[in-house]
């Protein structure tokens, strides 16, 4: 059997460490790369090296931005007084399209994770602490992912701001709006059971 | 709405362009590289600038190779009498991972295709009529893919090469081996009943 050549291997083996590439798709990538135009692969070269320096850290929320402050910790509409934690900055943008939430943003930077050794500091948890403390902030909305390091990561926190006065919610976990009970997973249909309201209220509510 | 930062919406739409890489994909990879350390990051835009200069084209087949020859052409084990057509290098992985084929290969580079203004010019068919006029070939198995394009193109290869008086074959089409019949779509399906072969005949064949 043939072997790729060694630089399309090399190529398709660092593409295949990305998110979401799996080797099937890096391989493609790389013959496609092979093939195309030296303007074109040299300027996804220049687009991947020049992505840090173009880009910073919010100094306020840690977001990635292009200036000091993030265009939503610059803008005096959005509700300081509310602050949504997120692990990664991708998971602010998926709040964002929603446009659910008016507040501000604290990217953590990641999990809590004794299996990867991701400690709280490893994580941007003295900002929000500091933030916090500033004393104009009332809720935060722990909007870490549904997963085991994501709801630990949670806990943690909420323990610290509780503490410190702060009300700490967490958006509800539960269907799917449009799904089909059958497609559900067990532990998501069992919270949501867990977690049932009374229609009248939720109607009330509304 | 927050949108991306410029640099990572740029990188983003870059991302996309390449095969197999969806919009979502391409941001969770864009999202990813802002975060890698540099040297992951320079690492990877060293390969893709450097892929072009590493390979280059085998001068007998067109198969991407490191040296002027490829693997499969410098190798006297393989059977220089029978010459398989495939439209890109990929496609000669494909082939070559099932083991079934021992002779040589010929890259063209595409296929025929009116609609994208792609002529026999810009493929290397004069380089297949030139080593098929050397005299040596038997044999040549257009192995171009199941598409219009790519049956347009063996078509269109075949009556060069019968013409230089060349058995021409061409891989058999059917039902995918393994496959339920339910979930194989009606063009395949009915080729595959249109060509179907005596069972007894089968047998006999093997």
């Amino acid at each position: 059997l043939s072997e790729l050549p060694r630089p399309l291997e090399e190529l398709a083996a660092a593409l295949a460490r990305l998110p979401g590439v799996g080797r099937r798709s890096a391989q493609r990538i790389a013959f496609h790369l092979a093939r195309a135009s030296k303007s074109e692969a040299d300027h996804l070269a220049r687009q991947i090296t020049g992505l840090r320096e173009a880009l910073r850290i919010c100094e306020i929320c840690g977001h990635l931005s292009e200036k000091e402050r993030c265009a939503i910790c610059s803008d005096a509409r959005r509700d300081s007084s509310t602050i949504c934690v997120v692990e990664q900055a991708e998971n602010l943008f998926a709040i964002e399209r929603t446009g659910a939430f008016r507040g501000t943003y604290h990217v953590l930077g990641g999990a809590i994770s004794p299996l990867r050794s991701i400690g709280p500091d490893d994580l941007r948890v003295d900002e929000l602490l500091a933030r916090v403390e500033t004393g104009d902030v009332r809720e935060v909305v722990l909007a870490t992912n549904p997963t085991v390091e994501g709801e630990a990561t949670a806990l943690f926190l909420a323990r610290l701001l509780r503490a410190r006065g702060i009300a700490v919610t967490r958006p509800a976990t539960g269907l799917p709006v449009g799904g089909d009970l059958e497609y559900v997973d067990g532990v998501t249909l069992g919270r949501a059971f867990e977690a049932r309201r009374d229609v009248l209220d939720e109607d009330a509510g509304e």
